[in-house]
C-alpha cells in the first residue's frame, strides 16, 4: 500500500529529472580536487554552490571554515512528530584526474552519454563519487518540499570537502559541533550496489590497522662469500616471520587475532548467497580462479566478514639490475589489517608486535614505525526499525528485494558518527562497481541517479510514516 | 735440513728488500683501474711495466692484446729435471679509489708508513690486491736468478688486467692459448692468511650460483579493502616460499641440495680448529654473538665448507613513506648459492626452480630471470705432494705450522685452470684481513711482502728439490 504522500513526489522527481541532471552538471563543473592546494578556491566554490542550493530548498545552510576545506551544514525542519531526526552526510571534494590523457572527454566538462551497457550515463569526475550520490538525497528533499511545502522529517545536512584527502578537519569539527550535528540516525550515500540493479544497504564495514617494521640483523651489509653461512640474513628471517602470520588453511596465526570476531549469522549468510554478487566476475576480472582466503568461508565472507593481515610492502637488500652478493643488514615490511566485529585495533597491534618479537632469532631486533591510528570495524545496527523500513522502500523502487551487504573496505565516517556523536549510520548507495571512481572516465548511470532520488523519497516516506 | 741452494737466496732477498719495495712502488704509481675506461692507457702501462720487469730477470715475456686490457705472458726456463713446470697467476689491475676523500694519503702516491699495529706498511691502491702479492713471487724469482744464474724450475707467468672488472677476456684467452699456458701446477697469490702470522694454503673455494624470480599473482595491483581476503598476496606467498628454503636447523630444505657435498675430514677440521681463526672477532665485528648457519657445524665450516642459499634482494608492493592499502600483483627475489664439493650449478638451479614451482599456489606463476652462469666449487688437490712441500716450506719461514684453510668466497680463476687447462691450482697469499682491499687506505704489511718473497723462495726450493 503506497504512502499517499509519495506518489506526487515520485511524479515530481520524474518530471524534474532533466533539471536535476543540469544541477548536478553544475556541481560537477567545479574542480574541487581537495588534495591539490591549487584547487582550494574551487573547493570553496563547491561548498558555496551547495549552501546556495540548500538555501534554495529552504534549508538553513551555511559554510563553516576549518583549517582545511570548509564544511557545509544545514538544517531543515520537518513535519511535526514524524519520525527520527536524520543527518545526511556526503562529500563534495573529488579525486585528482590524472592520467588526464586517458579521459575520453574532459573530466570537468560533464556530459550525458549514451552507452550500450548502461544506457545513459553522466560522465565526469565526481559524477559517482560523491557529487552524484550526494545529490540523490538533496533532489529527493527538493521534490518533497516542492510538492508538500515541507520536509517529511527533521533533516540535517553535513557535507565535507576533504574525504579524498584524509579528512584532517573532520574529527575536530565533529567534536566542536557535536551538539549541532547530533541527530537520531545518520544517512550516508557513498557506497555501491552489490550488483547492478540490486539495492544494497551496508550492514558492516571492516576496520583498519596499519603497522610497519624493520628487522635488523648484522651491524652492516655483509659479503655473502665472507659471511654467507654464519651470518643471520634479515631477508630470510623476515620471510619466516611473514610466513608465520598464516597457517596452512589461510587463517591468521597470530595469537588471539580473532578475539571479537563473530561468525556471520546463518540468515545473513543465506541472504548474501542470493544477493546477486557475481563471484566469478569478481575473481576473474583480476586473474584469479578461486578465493584464496580462509578455508571454509565464501568469497563474500572473506571479503566482508573476515579479518585480514596483509603485507602491503616488503623490501631489503639489492633490488637493482643484475645481482649483488650482499647479505643486507635490514629488511622492511609494511602491513595492514582489516578488522571486523569487535576487534580492538590497539590490542591487535600489541599482539602482532608480540608475534613478531617472539619469533626474532638471536642477534636480531625489530624497530616499529607504523602510525598508531586504527579504526575498529563498523557494524551497523540493522536491528533498528529504520533499516527494515528502508529495505522495504528500496525493494519497492527497484522491484527487487534489497539486501544487507558487507563491505571489505573501511569508511571511517561511520565509526566517527558512532564514537563522537553516538549516532548509528545507515549506508545506502547507488553506484556501480564499474563507475571508475578514482579513475579516468568516471561515470554515474542516469538510472542510479534517477532511481537513487526516488529511493530516498521512498525511504523518507517510510521513515516518517 | 735446509736446502743449501736456499740460504744465499734468502740473504739476497733480505739485502734487496729496499729495492724490491721501490720496484713495487713503481708499479703502484700506475693507476691501472680496469673498470673505468678513462684508465685504459694506465692498464696498458702496467702491463708494459711487468713485461719490462720480467725481461729484466731474463724471462721471455710479452704483452698480449685482448678485446679488453692486455695479458702478460712470460716463460722462464729452469734447471734441468727439477720438478714441475709452474704457472704463476696474478692481476695487475686495481679497484677504483672512491671515496677519495677517505684516503689519508693519495692512493697512487704509495709510501712506507710506520704503524703501531703492523709495523711498516706499504700504503696505496693495489699494495695488497694484487700488485704487492704478485710481486712477492716475481721478487723470489729475481733473487734466485741473481744468486744461481737460473730459475730452480721451469716457470711461466700469466698476469691479467681485468680481474676487478669481471675478467671478460680471460676464458677466451685461456682457450686460445691453452697449449702455451698449460703447465704442471698453477700458483696463485691473491688470498689472505687466516690470521696474522699464520701461513695459509687455500684448500677449497666455494662456487657460486645466481638466480632471480618474480612471483606473479593477481593480474593487477588490488585494493586491500575490496580484495583483501579472497586475493592471493604475492608478498605472502614469496615469503612462504623463501621460508621453505631452510628447515629449523638452518639446513637448506631444497630436495637433493646437498648432493655432492662432502663432510670435512676430521683431520682437516681439527686443523681448522687450531688455525688461529678468531671466531669471536669475526662475528662481533659485524654485530653477531653466534654463528647462524647449519646447526652442528662450526663457524669456519659454515663459512668454508657448507653450501648456502641466500636471499640477496627481496621486494614488492609499496615501499615509500607512509602506507598504501595495496595487494601487489608481483613480488621479486634475488638469490645466490655458494657451492662446495661437487655440487653442480646447473642441476642445482633446476632443483631450486623446481622447489619454488612446487610451492606455488593456484593462480600464481613464476618468471625466472637469473643469468645462467654458475661456477662449481674448487677443491684443491691437496693430496699432490707439492701441497705438503709448500706447507713445510711455509712453516719454516713463519715459524708456525702452515694450515690448509677454506674460503667462503669464490675465485673463478682456480676453476678455469682446472676446466680449461686441466691444471690444479695452489693458492697461497700473504694478505691480512685488515688490508682494506677494495677500500680506502689499502695497505700491505712489509712483513707480508718480505716474508712472502722468502716464502716463495722456500717453496720454489721445496718444489725443485
Amino acid at each position: 500500500m503506497t504512502d499517499p504522500r509519495l506518489t506526487p513526489v515520485l511524479n515530481r522527481i520524474d518530471k524534474d529529472l532533466p533539471e536535476a541532471i543540469d544541477r548536478l552538471m553544475g556541481l560537477l563543473r567545479i574542480r574541487s580536487i581537495s588534495t591539490d592546494p591549487a584547487y582550494g578556491a574551487e573547493c570553496d566554490a563547491a561548498a558555496d554552490w551547495l549552501v546556495d542550493d540548500l538555501v534554495g530548498i529552504g534549508i538553513n545552510a551555511s559554510k563553516r571554515a576549518t583549517p582545511g576545506h570548509p564544511m557545509v551544514v544545514g538544517h531543515g525542519e520537518g513535519d511535526e512528530g514524524t519520525g527520527p531526526h536524520l543527518l545526511f552526510y556526503g562529500h563534495y571534494d573529488v579525486q585528482p584526474v590524472d592520467p588526464l590523457d586517458q579521459w575520453a572527454t574532459p573530466p570537468f566538462e560533464p556530459e550525458l552519454q549514451g552507452t550500450q551497457a548502461h544506457g545513459q550515463v553522466i560522465r565526469g569526475r565526481g559524477a559517482s563519487d560523491d557529487k552524484g550520490q550526494l545529490m540523490t538525497f538533496v533532489e529527493a528533499c527538493r521534490a518533497w518540499k516542492a510538492v508538500h511545502g515541507s520536509l517529511p522529517a527533521r533533516i540535517s545536512f553535513f557535507f565535507e570537502g576533504e574525504e579524498e584527502s584524509g579528512s584532517p578537519s573532520l574529527i575536530p569539527f565533529m567534536k566542536e559541533n557535536a551538539a549541532e550535528l547530533t541527530a537520531d540516525l545518520a544517512l550516508i550515500c557513498d557506497t555501491s550496489m552489490v550488483a547492478p540493479g540490486v539495492p544494497s544497504i551496508s550492514s558492516q564495514l571492516r576496520g583498519m590497522l596499519k603497522d610497519e617494521f624493520t628487522l635488523i640483523g648484522p651491524r652492516i651489509d655483509l659479503h655473502s662469500g665472507h659471511y654467507g653461512g654464519p651470518a643471520l640474513n634479515p631477508l630470510r628471517e623476515i620471510s619466516r616471520i611473514i610466513a608465520s602470520f598464516h597457517d596452512e588453511t589461510g587463517r591468521v596465526a597470530v595469537e588471539d587475532f580473532y578475539e571479537g570476531v563473530r561468525e556471520v549469522p546463518g540468515e545473513v549468510r543465506r541472504q548474501w548467497e542470493s544477493c546477486g554478487f557475481d563471484e566469478r566476475n569478481y575473481l576473474e576480472s583480476v586473474g584469479l580462479t578461486r578465493p584464496h582466503g580462509e578455508q571454509g568461508y565464501s568469497t563474500l565472507e572473506q571479503q566482508w566478514a573476515r579479518p585480514t593481515l596483509e603485507v602491503n610492502g616488503l623490501w631489503g637488500g639489492y633490488t637493482g639490475a643484475g645481482s649483488k652478493t650482499v647479505i643486507p643488514a635490514e629488511a622492511h615490511c609494511k602491513i595492514t589489517c582489516r578488522l571486523v566485529g569487535d576487534m580492538d585495533p590497539a590490542r591487535l597491534r600489541e599482539r602482532i608486535r608480540a608475534h613478531v618479537e617472539a619469533r626474532l632469532p638471536p642477534d636480531a631486533r625489530v624497530v616499529w614505525s607504523g602510525d598508531l591510528d586504527g579504526a575498529a570495524a563498523a557494524v551497523m545496527n540493522i536491528a533498528r526499525p529504520e533499516f527494515e523500513a528502508a529495505r522495504q522502500a528500496l525493494g519497492e523502487e527497484w522491484a527487487r528485494e534489497a539486501v544487507f551487504v558487507g563491505m571489505g573496505g573501511s569508511i571511517p565516517i561511520a565509526g566517527f558518527f558512532k564514537d563522537i556523536l553516538g549516532l548509528d549510520a545507515m549506508l545506502i548507495g547507488f553506484a556501480n562497481d564499474d563507475d571508475a571512481i578514482h579513475s579516468p572516465n568516471e561515470k554515474y548511470d542516469v538510472q542510479s541517479f534517477h532511481k537513487g532520488i526516488r529511493s530516498w523519497a521512498r525511504i523518507l516516506a517510510a521513515l516518517s510514516r
